[in-house]
């Protein structure tokens, strides 16, 4: 039989078996391994059924890793939606980046090969569980804002003109360009399926089929969705993960590292800083849903909602540090010599973060009305088992997220009442 | 003697003498000069000292041509600020990209030969001339607005998100990355030393100088002049000829042709639109510095005024036209299922050109700001003798930037008052 085109180009799918073979014949998967590539292996598949395949592989030795591989397709969709296989490349590039900009909270790369799609990287272990799981089961991160505020602000900050010449600046963004697909899928999936009627799109039916009819009747939404679609497309901000939900993001209440930056490409921060918002958001709506007569999940809404408003308040904090710690290095944007007081540095650095606060509402506002009239639904409200308590749940988010998406631009902060107002219609 | 780094490279300078023999040995030119290389040749350096060397090329069989050759440094400066040869491979490229999106107003090119830095391309012949010098010499030209409309709504409508996939404007994006050192050479002298004291400021002192402090000690300004450097460099909405002032435009009552986009990038469509306006309006102010008692310029000044409105309102309508026009064929940006009707479809438009007219009054007053304080002046002013009377030319012209700059999102039209304001004080 032919090589298929695949096989020519060095690449073949792997399973636990064969993945075992893979290993021992990569010399840089020893260290982790313990040191050694000839003790017996443990390898399972855990993947949770998204775009990739991931392997944890144990050593006897006492090592471990995980190995990620891509296949030329979209794992929960099948062979019948494609997708390159170069978003393994991608994911790589901005683990390695983004790790050299934040290691504590950004897990190492020990290798990457190319031809296979494959990431072998830190085995991120247990009690690390992924975030979303921890906010459905109701527990407590007192360090997560702290920690995600770092990593936000570090990677956002340090990878856009405030810090970098306009010449490196565009160099990235000339790399990242060839992540097109990605950037396709969310652009279709984010901002435009769940304004049409699209063939994937489903919602809670029947108790949101009005809504979800609302959602694609509403010419002031299109109209804000149109212009956040194109800011998408068009602004080279910073290089972002990309795919910044509470579902790439491991934790235990003392760690917090940020997987899965598949998408990543230079686009504007306040994609990355929503999508985090937004998935808190969507699990302090969901919390309704989980709640029983052991815990009325009162004061964990009040814990999400104050992990909200750290994050974003943190982030901005520490930005904005960020920017006056490195006022004088290379970033062009805004010269010492123009910005030549603290009063008139300090001014810009306001509008900027504030354009950046309403950014990041617009963009976590579209990224939760996706998750409940779009293609692909998030576990806080699917694990909901009475589908009219989850329309419930589900419908107030959505509100929530048009009147935000609508009037961001008159909020001032953070603490504005707008999720709160929603819980109290 | 070593051949130089240059040479190796396979580029040498050429002069009128050693022109001739590159002609001769290139089949390519050999069209457009008669269809013959053999036939004697007459040549004249016309390059007007400012970026590269321009020899028009006559042939005695009757044929003619231009060739333009970009050396490894800026023309009027010298060879102490080195500019990258590879500006002339963005120049042929943008010029074959807007020809075929816009033949009637930009040159053919016959030849490009990267090595050598080299464009062979057609002489726009006599009685053109540079609109810049008409714009001095007070003639009007009737068709100006019509075919200024009509060039920035092709090339920009044409290589935006609203005519093309996603894939492909990526790929213009990274293609275009690399003319990054003519864009940080735009961000330095347009964004940048017009608003701090810089080494090749100057203005027309002392007439000016309070001014020229003025500008750098304008808060106000400064904050909006940062948000406009941060769009020039992040917003990748088209593809911009980059330098559209009115002495990259070359005229007749009948004809218009647009010439030296070497500064060609993906950016914001408002920066060539303004580029555009903003020169109008600085021929508007330097037309009392012309006037004499042969000419009072008073109905020359209204033609301007009515060529700067009809070129914006003739854009915005056939940016629109082209849009309804091709609405269902590969933009991504705005979805016929989504924007699914022509009310919402309309009501879209005008937010984005809304936008975009903002933007562009915004740039354009960026560049009427640094054409009087910065580095570079125009011969607008530069040929008005008397220092005192282009003082207060130019101070007129500054104020009324200034005015726009801050002003411009409450602009409804460009009918808006301004420019007559401030022709009042
Ligand atoms: N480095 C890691 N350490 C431990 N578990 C991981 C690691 N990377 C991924 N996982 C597990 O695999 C799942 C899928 O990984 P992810 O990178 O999100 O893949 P996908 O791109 O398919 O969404 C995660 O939800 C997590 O449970
Ligand atoms: N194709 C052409 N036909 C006729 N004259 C031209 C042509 N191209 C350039 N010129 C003349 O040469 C001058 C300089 O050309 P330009 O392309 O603007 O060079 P630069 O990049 O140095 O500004 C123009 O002002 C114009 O007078
Ligand atoms: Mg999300
Ligand atoms: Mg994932
Ligand atoms: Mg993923
Ligand atoms: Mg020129
Ligand atoms: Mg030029």
């Amino acid at each position: 039989m032919a090589a298929s085109a695949e096989e020519q180009q060095g690449f073949h799918p792997l399973d636990e078996v064969s993945l075992v073979s893979y290993i021992k014949a990569t010399p840089a998967l020893a260290a982790p391994l313990g040191g050694r590539l000839d003790a017996p292996l443990t390898i399972k598949e855990v993947g949770d059924g998204n775009l990739n395949f991931v392997y944890i592989v144990l050593s006897d030795s006492g090592g471990s890793l995980v190995v990620k591989q891509a296949l030329p397709y979209i794992r929960c969709v099948g062979d019948s939606w494609p997708m390159t296989r170069e978003r393994a490349y991608f994911e790589a590039s901005a683990l390695q980046k983004h790790r050299a900009l934040c290691p504590d909270h950004v897990p190492e790369v020990y290798h990457f090969d190319r031809a296979m799609s494959l990431i072998g990287m830190r085995y991120i272990e247990p009690p690390h569980i992924i975030l979303r799981k921890g906010l459905i089961a109701g527990v407590e991160y007192p360090l997560l804002a702290d920690h995600m505020s770092d990593y936000m602000a570090k990677t956002l900050f340090f990878t856009s003109l405030l810090y970098n010449s306009t010449t490196d600046h565009k160099k990235g963004v000339a790399q990242y360009c060839d992540n097109v697909e990605m950037c396709r899928l969310t652009e279709q999936v984010v901002f435009s399926d769940p304004y049409m009627l699209a063939k994937y799109n489903r919602c809670t039916s029947p108790f949101l089929d009005n809504d979800a009819a609302a959602v694609r009747e509403d010419a002031e939404l299109k109209l804000e969705i149109a212009e956040l679609k194109s800011m998408f497309i068009e602004r080279a901000q910073a290089l972002l993960h990309g795919d910044l939900h509470t579902g790439s993001i491991m934790v235990t209440t003392d760690s917090t590292q940020v997987i899965d930056p598949e998408f990543a490409f230079y686009g504007p921060m306040g994609y990355d800083i929503g999508a985090f918002l937004g998935n808190l958001i969507l699990a302090y709506f969901s919390q309704d849903g989980h709640a029983d007569q052991a815990n009325d999940r009162q004061s964990y809404k009040k814990w999400i909602l104050k992990t909200i408003e750290d994050s974003w308040n943190l982030f901005q904090k520490k930005f904005v540090e960020l920017w006056n710690k490195h006022k004088d290095v290379n970033g062009e944007a805004y010269l010492p010599a123009i910005y030549n007081s603290s009063e008139l540095l300090s001014l810009a650095q306001k509008k900027y973060v504030k354009s950046l606060f309403h950014d990041s509402l617009g963009f976590g506002s579209a990224k939760m009305i996706r998750r409940i009239v779009g293609i692909a639904h998030v576990e806080d409200f699917e694990s909901i088992e009475d589908p009219s308590k989850r329309a419930s749940c589900e419908r107030r988010a959505l509100n929530c997220a048009k009147a935000i998406l609508k009037g961001r631009r008159q909020f001032e902060s953070i603490e504005h009442k707008s999720v709160r107002d929603e819980e109290d219609v």
